[in-house]
């Protein structure tokens, strides 16, 4: 066979989504935006490109290599991809401070860029799903982040998940309770975070390569892998490092934290601290979370945490924020994986196909279809010529429910012929009846 | 002031869409979606990033000047921002050619980027909207695309418009006609594309510059301008080029079309023939079309005609194909200067703001908050320390229709107090009734 002229290809990490699979991301996209708005944050969309200077200097030098820079021919500026959502937000609450109402709710569901080494699950344009409070220091602003995040997950059908808290404040103290500064601090959170791949013991032999001293690591082991009811573990830490400023800010956040979720009615079993989280991010600066779903190791699905001071770089006053990301594309193979798709859904957005049997009937079959349409009926108009068969076939592999056929005969006495194509029921209406005809059959 | 370390700035061209303007743009957005679905087509979804051979070739050179690379460090692909969403179409349709059925109707409405100067209402980065048809050759498909962009003007609120229908074939024949050929023939379309700029006039005087007798001029300008009821334009085309074969086969077509949109019941003035239109886009083989809208010099606000080409650069069958394009972000610029959003829109998704009279009353408010959104009221708790009067304020500037006001009598009293803010009515009602009464207020 003739090769096409150009080669029909896509760039390394890079997808095209068909509508099966629009049908079912738009599906999840609804959910999460109705919560969202449920919550009262706004939608907020800012460029695909940014100046390269917006970007630079804030992920660390590592992320900052992954950026994909952009220009066309005689432009002047350097521009690039954006890499999140939440650095093109601190600019906008800069550029548009005299705009935007304090405290801002907003979220954005967009794609971002990111040169990684393509992988399964992992694409270099993806979409990020985030909500965020700015202007907000309570921890009701905090709380209000993780109880959307569990109003979002289980709303999409996940029943067993947990919220995992953790302060980044407690791991100040705990560097501090250590005696550990500088770089080595640095190590010692790299250490921590590592706790849920390489286990206690995994940690412990780094901390100890690291030249903690034997008394050290194991009170931190002791206050990291606390295991006592939620209730108790910020009393277990209170009691060894309650003497340091950062522990007992740390402590008394994550208290309100637990006191507000549970004044709202977040299920006890829904959220628990975990002193071993630590999360990438240099930017935050409070309380941190992460959402997990054990079963089936899903793993994490949801992240955030506070950051008061990101949102200063790009305006005059600071503004304390506090806000959380969805793992949408993970959310979106785990809800494929676990069934939770409503089997209403379907691959197509069609609920009847007008077949046409003949070039005398075309025309009929091309009014039919503009009635069904004035009655909010989905209706596709088949276009080509081919066997009554192979259209059947046609809407049967597109997953269209029911069929419109209409021969002569049914010209002829002013009818139509709908047949449902799952159990083959067929019902022959008139012409003025055969909205009311399609809606039965769809259910 | 000090100056902030960053400064908040956009590249040229860019645009950030704050909520009040993300509600608009999602509401023209929503009519467009369930149109298209009416009309059964599907969403498509392509990458921003193609591969840059993938786009050279296909606009003509001084579009592909406009084009913007992308890279990131290390990458070794040569990587583009998509020009349009039709070469997109035109690569899926090869890559995924056994995965997708055929005849594929797809819409997609997403940016893209060109590095143009940027001017009023032209920018770098701009939504497209496009439904395309693709592997059906008969003029039904290209009325249903027609129709599909009548239907959706007249649901938007446009009701004078005019979709001005040509054919490439009869531009060819004209060519003909006048003896024009090679380098010549697409300056003779120019001139004629000038049109609507520098009228009859201008067209005539170019026509004379360009070295074409004075009897071929008139008689392109008769063809041209004819002015004559829609169904004799046709006739008049005939009698004079007739027979040539190109102007055959054009006609016919445009008959056609007219057959099938009266047919499926479009509005007499909805549509018309209008021989000057030519288009830009080579790609163009068969009927074209620009919807006008003439009231305040809005112009075209979508076009689109039929490429039976493009198709077959990516794939070893050529697939007939017709589509349309609506100027979406045209459109939304003309709702907005024809003041065409429903008054209920409003400028925030918020329907209720949970103010907060003092920190001991802080929790009880957080409580209502979570009870009213339980109730599917789109609330939001109110998150700073603020007066209560700086509270309504602030729900005021940002259109909230109705305040939940929570004192300490109201909370005693197991009360809650709604005031409804464009007219300030009050109602006080027990806990239990509060989603009831915000719903009554809301209307």
């Amino acid at each position: 066979m003739a090769k096409p002229k150009f080669e029909p290809r896509l760039p390394k990490g890079m997808r095209d989504f068909l509508p099966a699979d629009m049908i079912k991301r738009e599906y999840v996209f609804g959910i999460v935006r109705e919560i969202f708005h449920l919550y009262g944050f706004e939608p907020l969309q800012t460029p695909v490109l940014e100046l390269r200077e917006t970007l630079m200097g804030k992920y660390g030098e590592d992320a900052e290599k992954l950026i994909f820079n952009a220009q066309h021919a005689g432009g002047k500026e350097e521009l690039a991809l954006r890499y999140d959502l939440t650095v093109p937000l601190a600019r906008v609450m800069g550029q548009h401070a005299n705009e935007i109402t304090i405290p801002f709710r907003r979220y954005q569901i967009s794609p971002v860029w990111r040169g990684e080494r393509p992988q399964k699950g992992r694409y270099r344009e993806f979409y990020q799903c985030d909500i965020d409070i700015v202007g907000a220091a309570g921890q009701d602003a905090d709380a209000e982040i993780i109880s959307l995040i569990a109003a979002v997950l289980r709303r999409i059908g996940f029943n067993n998940f947990s919220v995992n808290i953790n302060n980044r404040k407690l791991l100040t103290a705990i560097g501090q309770y250590a005696g550990v500064e500088g770089d080595l601090l640095g190590e010692l959170y790299r250490s921590i975070d590592k706790f849920d791949k390489i286990g206690a013991d995994g940690v412990r032999d780094e901390l100890i390569k690291r030249g903690l001293s034997a008394d050290v690591i194991t009170r931190i082991m002791e206050m990291i892998t606390v295991d006592l009811p939620r209730d108790q573990k910020l009393d277990f830490l209170k009691e060894l490092m309650g003497t340091l400023p950062d522990a007992q800010t740390g402590i008394s956040e994550l208290r309100a934290i637990q006191d507000n979720l549970r004044l709202i009615g977040i299920a006890e079993t829904d959220y628990d601290f975990d002193f071993t989280m630590v999360r990438g991010l240099g930017y935050y600066t409070g309380p941190i979370f992460e959402a997990i779903i054990a079963e089936g190791g899903v793993g994490s699905v949801a992240g955030g945490g506070r950051y008061d001071d990101l949102i200063g770089l790009f305006r005059t006053d600071a503004l304390p924020t506090t806000g959380g990301s969805l793992g949408i594309e993970r959310i979106i193979d785990v809800v494929e994986a676990f069934n939770l798709f409503p089997e209403s859904l379907g691959g197509t957005v069609v609920q009847t196909l007008v077949t046409v049997f003949s070039d005398d009937t075309r025309a009929e079959s091309s009014k039919l279809s503009a009635e069904l349409r004035l009655g909010g009926i989905r209706t596709e108009l088949y276009l080509q010529d081919k066997p009554i068969g192979r259209q059947i076939g046609y809407a049967d592999k597109k997953g269209v429910a029911v069929v419109a056929l209409l021969g002569e005969d049914e010209i002829a006495s002013g009818e139509v012929r709908f047949k449902r194509l799952k159990d083959g029921q067929e019902v022959t209406v008139r012409r003025a009846d055969a909205i009311s005809a399609v809606k039965q059959l769809l259910g």
